[in-house]
């Protein structure tokens, strides 16, 4: 038996690129306003300059790109420069003008006999150019609890810069990001389009004997294939696919098994258009009709999520989503431990949220226009686990979806 | 134009892992044979304590899975005890006995309310059982340059265990992965064979008017699809696929953009099987005759790659492979800085590397039978670059490849 038919088309306009930097989509003078909202913060923060290693960051503040987060790299921010540096690896350097705007004496890159190697370390490279470049008596942000910052590399700089005052920067850029532009926003809707596309794929084809890791690989196809219009990026997180009794971990993804007859299914997935995300979670139960209990709990998530969106609009703070589904759900006498969301938007491997704002007690963050979130209240009990998420873009009175798939659990029969 | 349709099947058997470790397919006795090795090295690097965050040693030790690594977690093994203690996110503590062997009292977890706050840390509940588990005046082994180990893991390390000792314990389980077991290489054969229908997919459709992101979409899909016996995985990196003018620049993936006739495109590619990878590069022309500049580019790739193999078996150093390309390299009057390869297995985004070997100058590691490699001599000029790579495993008196695509320039008219 074969289903759904995909194809291989070469009919398709390719985007306009023409007014952008290199290969990134935004104009210079959108990178300029984030560098100077940069150099405002830090002023505010006291840092003279500022070490960034996030690839998300690094990406927002030039538009470099590139896996190359593997390797140590960095964009670094001075009050007294005008433009940001680039350091990183030599073989990556090339990517540099094709990715950025930055000038080539603001580019450094250090050998390949620095990689991997137990004797000498790309810090030691780094250091040298800080200190070079006049940073080394100055009070430099770092971003103590990003990925590719490893604990090597703050001890090395510590070690090489002795005179130098080094200041966890607590998510600076991460910050600065919460807002997004119309340009950014522009991203985040074309990637629920692609969105869409994915969960209906998803949706139609899974079912009773097909594997989990076909469907996986269909999801995979969809989100890169994009629309007629514009492809796809690869999302932050790989397909999250857990089934039966699997559920109740959510961070599971695909196996070699078939989806079973009578069993539920939680799909938290993505789409991404150049880095920006838009996560979506849907649950699926094959089988009709689904169990009583199933019904009653999806009851409870549907009807919470919807009292969770309903409170949203400028002006609320992060925790009244929390709230509004917290009281809905002590309605049904159920409580739930874990945060239901947080911020979304551009993003690299291993994660597709900011660090920043959470949907959850205590967050008193008050959201204003263009701030973005995944909410996604996810219920898990002792053998099931239920998702329906929502990505979303705040309004004056509201909110925008990303993603217009029903929030429901589907049910196949 | 439509081409290669693509399908989902609902007719393929799944994999018999009935005598595996939960989802893993590693029997117990793996498992024991491993932390055992490990426990050797400790006692050798006089390390009391191990703490594991990489996830791929995580994986190797206990089988735990799941994409759970985007917050604090780690494995601890201790000389003292007899099996390794697990400690993650809550909401990531049902995937501990699905994956894994651990026994429930050596699973901790922390609340929600940790993740990404700015007044506490999931390290600070992860010291806390540290301590309470007796370790604070311990020799504890850390490492240092895991991307999961941030600077802010380590300083709060520090801070609430005053009385340890850490020490870097230089990628000791990544040395323990060098030599692969029967059972391991057994899933790197598998993902060769995956890796030759990726290849065969994106070189039987790259052509002039496809999107670059379609192509990419059927790379991606392939990849997961896998065979009609068993599926596949996700590899640690994304397709990499620069074309034109982007060759020069290996870390690049798709755009939107068609591929071009006249033009070169280098697939850097990889498939996965539970996490082990094959990777492997080729680089393809669409034209035909190609000028002749890239045809003696690619001849000198051609046969350089062909005399670093000829010289691999048990028995050489490292290096060796490397003074057989550069000796090659040399009679043309090329000359390549960046090295030719590393140590491949196991591995978790964003690497697929194994820290550990590298093919260049200065490599003295002696070869034994099941260390596995991916030789991949890239060689970049000023506006184009050009890649053939092979994955191996060595063997007595020789090598055996994983994946069977010809290693050569791919022309198509």
């Amino acid at each position: 038996m074969r289903l759904q038919p995909t194809t291989l088309r070469t009919d398709r306009k390719s985007t306009d690129t023409s007014k952008t930097v290199g290969l990134t989509v935004f104009p210079r003078e959108e990178f300029d306003a984030r560098v100077a909202a940069c150099k405002q913060r830090m002023r505010e923060m006291e840092l003279d300059v500022l070490f960034i290693t996030d690839p998300a960051n690094m990406h927002y503040l030039t538009g470099y790109d590139g896996w190359s987060f593997y390797v140590p790299q960095c964009v670094v921010v001075a009050l007294d420069e005008a433009e940001p540096i680039w350091i990183g690896r030599g073989i990556d350097a090339p990517g540099v003008p094709v990715t950025t705007y930055l000038k080539p004496e603001n580019v450094y890159s250090y050998l390949d006999s620095y990689v991997h190697k137990d004797d000498c370390h790309p810090m030691d490279y780094i250091a040298d150019v800080l200190i070079q470049r006049g940073f080394s008596d100055k009070t430099i942000g770092v971003e103590m609890d990003s990925f590719y910052f490893t604990a090597a590399c703050y001890k090395l700089m510590e070690y090489w810069m002795p005179d130098a005052t080094l200041r966890d920067c607590k998510f600076l850029v991460n910050w600065q990001r919460l807002i997004k532009s119309e340009k950014e926003i522009t991203l985040m809707r074309q990637a629920g389009e692609i969105m869409d596309r994915v969960m209906t794929a998803a949706l139609d084809n899974i079912a009773p004997g097909v594997r989990q890791c076909d469907l996986a690989a269909l999801i995979r196809q969809v989100q890169v294939e994009g629309t007629d219009e514009f492809g796809g990026d690869f999302p932050a997180i790989e397909p999250m696919l857990p089934s039966g009794v699997h559920t109740s971990i959510p961070h599971l993804y695909w196996t070699d098994q078939p989806f079973k007859a009578g069993e539920l299914t939680v799909m938290e997935l993505a789409a991404a258009r150049h880095h920006y995300h838009c996560p979506m979670a849907r649950t699926v139960f094959l089988g009709d009709p689904p169990p009583k209990h199933l019904n009653e709990f999806a009851k409870v998530a549907e009807e919470g999520i919807e009292a969770s969106l309903a409170v949203v609009k400028e002006g609320i703070q992060a925790e009244d989503m929390e709230t509004a589904f917290r009281e809905t759900l002590a309605k049904y006498g159920y409580v739930k431990a874990s945060r239901m969301g947080y911020s979304t938007g551009l993003n690299f491997p291993p994660d597709w949220g900011e660090h920043t704002v959470s949907i959850r007690p205590g967050d008193k963050t008050v959201l204003r226009e263009n701030m973005t979130f995944h909410m996604i209240p996810g219920l898990w009990g002792d053998d099931l686990g239920l998702e329906i998420s929502q990505t979303f873009r705040v309004t004056k009175n509201g909110y925008e979806p990303f993603g217009t798939i029903p929030r429901k659990l589907f049910v196949k029969s």
